[in-house]
Formats: C-alpha cells, structure tokens, sequence
C-alpha cells in the first residue's frame, strides 16, 4: 500500500513546527511511524542550494519569474528524487510546504498572474498533489511578530505587511475550494492547535486507509 | 534608438567563441562599438550560480524539468536584468546561446514534449526573442572530439552521441524555419567561417537600421 503526503501550510510564524510535530504525533500514535520530513522549497541536495539561492540572494534584484521558476525546479526534484519514491515504498510523507505556498505567495503576494502560476502547475507537477492539507491560519502582524521573536528575516520575509495579507486572502480563497485541505485557527493556544489537528489527522487517516 | 540582440547557437565545439570574435569585430568595423556580451546559461551574479548547479550538480540526479526550469530561471534574470536594460540603452548585445538552445537541447537531445517547451517559453519570454540568430552547424562527433580537446567535458557535454544528433536535428529544424536565423557551416576552415559570419552580420545590420 502506497503513503499519504501530508503537508502543512501558513504564513510566518503560523507554527508549523509544532504542527508537523503534532502530525507526527499523531500519525505514530495510530501506528503510522515510517514518516518522512520534507520543507519546501528544499529538501534534496539540489534542492536546498536552491533554496538558499531564493532566500539569500542579495547581489541582484531576483525577478519573481525566476523566483517562482526555482522553486519549481526545486519542488520537481524534492517530488521526484524523494516524495515520490517515499509513497511508492509505503513511507508518508509530511511536508512544511508544497505548491500552495506557490500559489499564494508568488500569486497573492506577489500578485503575479494566475493564469500563469496554473500553467506552471499543470506542466511542471501534473496531476501530483498532496492528499491532504493542513493550512494554518493566522493574522500576518501576529505571525510576523513571532518570527522576527526568532531572529533574521529572510528576503521573502522582509515584505510589507500588505503582502502577507494579499498571501493570506489567497490562501483563504483556494482552502476553501479544496476539499483536500482545511483551515487551522492558528491563533488559539498552542494546546489548541494542536488538539485541532490531531483531530484533523485522526479523521483522514480514518477515511484514508 | 535601441540595440539589437544577436545571437550564437551551435552544440559544443562548433566555435562559437570565434564566432562571438568575429561577430564583434565586423560590428565595430561598420561603427558599432557599444556591445556587450552574454553567456547562457549564466550573465548575471544569479545566473552564474545556477550555471553551476545546472552544469556540476553531482550530489543527485537532474530531473530533465529541473534543469529546464533553472535553464528558465537563469535566462529571464539575465533577459531583464542585463539584456533589455542594454538594448534600451542603445547597446547590440551578442549572446553565446539563448532559448533556441533549450529548445535543441531539452527538446531534440532530452526529447521533453514539445508542448512543455512551447508553453514554458512563452510563459517566461513572452514575445521576447533574438533579433538575430547565427547557429553554428557542424557533426556531432567533430564538435565533440574539438570539445574533448580542450579538457574534461560537464555534465551536459557527457550525454552519448544520439543526444547531440537529436540536438542538432532540432537545431536545424527550428532554424529552417525561422526568417531571423540562419545556418553557418561550421566544418568549414576557421577563416571561411569568419567571413560567412562577417557577410551575415553586415548583411542584418544594413537591414537592421
């Protein structure tokens, strides 16, 4: 039997974290242990140059083509060279981000055409997706406010707070119209959210297997 | 008034190099002394990087998209951050390769669907394009044995010999159909190159301006 690809998305400082830690959790406490980790963008040796490439280049301005371009490029291999391989051995899989982030990020923030955030999609990934998504919700000034408590702000999250509210709103819109994903208040308490999500888990694995 | 975009194609040791030389030189000759040059992939601090990941990457295996979508993310830094800003400026910029490479090499050498090409390009590009093309036609097998010999060969330049037939097949038939390309004979003495490529050029630019 194939794995389940899990994944995990929301705005800074969400806590995704503590939510992949409470998949896990839970995944383990119905028996489900053979679990992998993944982030995106990341992931594969290739991958995590690319990731560095998109959250540290500072010698020129990075176009938001070329932005969205390497993050495919480096969601193609992490989904080829390990995800994939990963269902098809009966391991599940639980990503910190996958093509929504895309979605909402490149095409909420930075408010590039859908049109062409679509094409990418389908020619770039098919019909690959995950088979279920936790996205957490939260106000940006609340998330911002909580990483920044962590340190540095990379590239991406140096943005204006308009453009995390643009990423949020698209957030918002394509949960809502997948019935693969739910929403997560990710302002409650931490024991909440958990508890949230552990209800979550608990309910799709039980349709899932 | 604005520059013009020339560019080199051709598979490895078809001489491009010479080619850029005397390219260069009959431009200057008919007083046309502004011109830089570009390298793809790579020509900008960006571009470069991804011209290492894309030519040396060693830790795993390249998935045929990831490389496109590098190849992709690479030209549109170095279409908006370099050539467009030169050709504005009144500056010729002459390219060693540019999208009709990917074209040749992802779609001829690699045989990715057509369609992918087609889309992804006008997707990144749009209706930007060379406003010259010269490619450098030569055999497969001579252009490699010229490549061996001036040391060890990368990632690309170690595919077998099919691949480049492929390539070049592609090249050919992309340029035969193109009124703003054309084919130099490659196998030529290095002299008879030079002046095919010094009576194309003044040729474009006496049309040109």
């Amino acid at each position: 039997m194939t794995g389940k690809f899990i994944v995990i998305e929301g705005l800074e400082g969400a806590g995704k974290t503590t939510a992949h830690q409470a998949v896990v959790d839970t995944l383990k406490e119905l028996g489900i242990e053979d679990v992998i980790f993944t982030r995106e963008p990341g992931g594969t040796p290739l991958a995590e140059k690319l990731r560095e490439l998109i959250k540290h280049e500072n010698e020129e301005p990075v176009t938001d083509k070329a932005e969205l371009l390497m993050l495919y490029a480096a969601r193609i291999q992490l989904v080829e060279n390990r995800i994939k391989p990963a269902l098809q051995a009966g391991k599940w899989v639980v990503g910190d981000r996958h093509d929504l982030s895309s979605q909402a990020y490149q095409g909420g923030g930075r408010q590039m055409d859908k049109h062409l955030l679509q094409t990418l999609k389908q020619t770039v990934l098919g019909d690959f997706e995950p088979d279920f998504t936790l996205y957490l919700d939260i106000d940006p000034a609340v998330g911002l406010a909580r990483a920044r408590g962590r340190g540095e702000l990379d590239r991406i999250e140096r943005q204006n707070l308009d453009f995390f509210h643009r990423t949020r709103a698209r957030y918002l819109e394509l949960v809502e119209k997948n019935p693969k994903a739910m929403i997560i208040n990710a302002e409650q308490s931490i024991e909440q959210v958990r508890r949230d999500i552990q209800s979550a888990v608990k309910n799709f694995v039980k349709f899932a297997r």
